[in-house]
């Protein structure tokens, strides 16, 4: 088995280019945090160009964050060529849930886009294993936060998932889960503060794709990796902030934690159980 | 009557979920600004998904800085059902009088969908007064900064364009001006290099729609409040900046500030006058 | 000859107002960029408005980053009106050679619309040298990195696509290469860390733009002088650089070194030779 910091170590050395479908509130930190880890960034969600620069791509990844109708077309097309090509294809649920336009198109590509993972936090993937109108999927009946009494529950929730998608599912949040349907990275680390600025979510989702890419025979490995390096860089950042720091610095430390991370900062730094 | 810091608190303590169809050049700020102030941002401007995001949000901040023909039908449409919810809705018209496209927008928007504050430069709220075409609104003959000098006529007039519009027009330059047709609140924080970098502006419509849902029955303070907040928060990152900073680091620092702002903080440094 | 450090002190002197129509990838930085220079920018892509704002500018600064089917539209068409009205215009071919669409958008732009200047790297130079389908243009069989090995011929290639455009060319890298067809400047400021962050080129693209306009008699210098203040600018900020800091707080250690740079500095620190 691929050791953690066998996984960041691949990216720096394979650089692989990222074609990210993303939402424009957080597109410039994704785009940092993809060469913070030393992968290449692409943004370009037009319908008449997204099959092309996929192509040219090791791998695509589909944040639905502000989603529009010209945008949706273009993750579909984009999926299945990148799907026809063998390229790793993440999907990012961002707010499946809070509207049907959202939750229609996250189940729609699900079907429609063979995903090698899906990152949303635990409510995202919920709505996603529920489905829409009359779709009712796998069981979701679990609480809408990881804690340490729900965990077993939604470990059990995540592989049932994993299994029917047959992709990776991380459901992130204050303990990350990331699993297929045999086995769960139950990970810890991180601070309850990358939720006080927008886009941890969005940058890890951009990250992971590049890390499934630059390590394409340990898929699981290279997810949790991701998380654990989101996290760890979110701890490194934290215990750097000074007094009149907040939440815009804090942001801006994450990206510089991951630019200075090396490998053996992120295997000494991971904290993850296998289950 | 409900005191300044009452305001920020109230924020913090009610975390409102605020929705944003806002522009692409300051949205990061934009919802970073609005963590840090203890609210929450979605961001989605698609026509399918707005009214229903709108649902589920406690206020809608519409900013027009890059609206394009498709995201000026979404604010029509989520500034209705927000009306229809009741929800506090405010209007930044960003560039109103640049283009016929804008001030048309802003007119018609005003017209058709009931807000409860307005925020712009003087300029812009000129031009709105001005109306377009053959509209003529109030009598809007008032220089296009506010300064001690013009100070007098500068109430004056924002108090009848208020009591025109029935919302709260908060024109904010070198000196703020907040007010209804009643009263106005004259504000004198902040620092000239808040126009050193793009989107004081678009943070602080953010965040009084913040103020306002937190504070519904406290309009006219709670939008004071957001204006002495941001201009304080200034003042703040102002005196922390070291010799090799400028307008990028001062804008990171300004949303740390608002983060770091306790009532007490803002009750203490808020400098404004009743008028 | 104007010396390098009238340029940016013309543009802090005369605030030149400059129209963007840019990817929303890097927007905040290009539009802080403007604002650390002395510049102030605007954005706007519909179609319906991007005429009568250009108007307003006195300078269109054209990005193809995350062009669409909209936005290509509005490209044309401010493009023109910016001709008609004498202003300077540059483009930035973002990911010209990535797929057909960047590079006929292009092609067809340098065809139609008259430009002051075209900066990119030296790839998507030579992809616009090239063109698109059967067009051959000048010969571009250089490679796609310019060093000193290289530099001769690149410097030759600049010279000639210069010529065939009537408009200078920017080809920044390692070496930057800024040359009309008769004179060429070579400048070797700037850090090789400055491509771990996004957004350098169309900081730049946009900062030549004002510096353009400010300088409307020395086009050739102004363009230099704005590759020297980038180039410069990273190596400031590198220089300030501390051990936990990454690509995130260098992009904003670059804008602030812009907007502290004076004349002076820049006179001092530029490192180029006229060839």
């Amino acid at each position: 088995m691929i050791v953690i910091k066998e996984c960041i170590e691949n990216v720096r050395k394979k650089k692989p280019l990222i074609h990210n479908i993303t939402n424009y509130v957080t597109v410039n930190d994704v785009a940092n945090v993809l060469l913070a880890c030393g992968a290449s960034p692409i943004m370009s969600d037009d319908l008449e160009e997204v099959e092309e620069i996929t192509s040219i791509c090791g791998g695509l990844n589909i944040n639905i964050g502000t989603l529009n109708k010209n945008t949706i077309c273009s993750m579909f097309r984009a999926g299945k060529r990148a799907n026809e090509l063998g390229h790793k294809v993440l999907l990012d649920p961002v707010g499946a849930g809070a509207s049907k336009l959202r939750t229609d198109t996250a189940v729609k590509l699900i079907k429609e886009v063979k995903f090698n993972a899906i990152r949303g936090n635990i409510s995202e993937i919920k709505t996603l294993a529920l489905g829409s109108g009359s779709t009712r999927g796998v069981d979701a009946d679990i609480v809408d936060a990881v804690s340490e009494e729900t965990l077993d529950n939604a470990i059990e929730f995540v592989k049932i998932f994993a299994k029917k998608t047959g992709c990776i599912i991380a459901a992130t949040g204050a303990i990350d889960i990331v699993g297929n349907e045999d086995k769960c990275y139950v990970i810890r680390n991180g601070s309850t503060e990358m939720s006080k600025f927008t886009g941890a979510g969005c940058q890890l989702s951009a990250m992971m794709t590049a890390f499934l890419v630059a390590n394409p025979d340990n898929e699981l490995e290279a997810a949790a990796a991701a998380v654990c390096a989101m996290g760890l860089a979110g701890e490194i950042a934290w215990n750097n902030m000074k007094p009149c720091d907040g939440n815009s610095t804090y942001r801006n430390r994450i990206i510089d934690a991951i630019y200075n991370m090396d490998g053996k900062t992120l295997e000494e730094g991971a904290k993850y159980e296998i289950r």
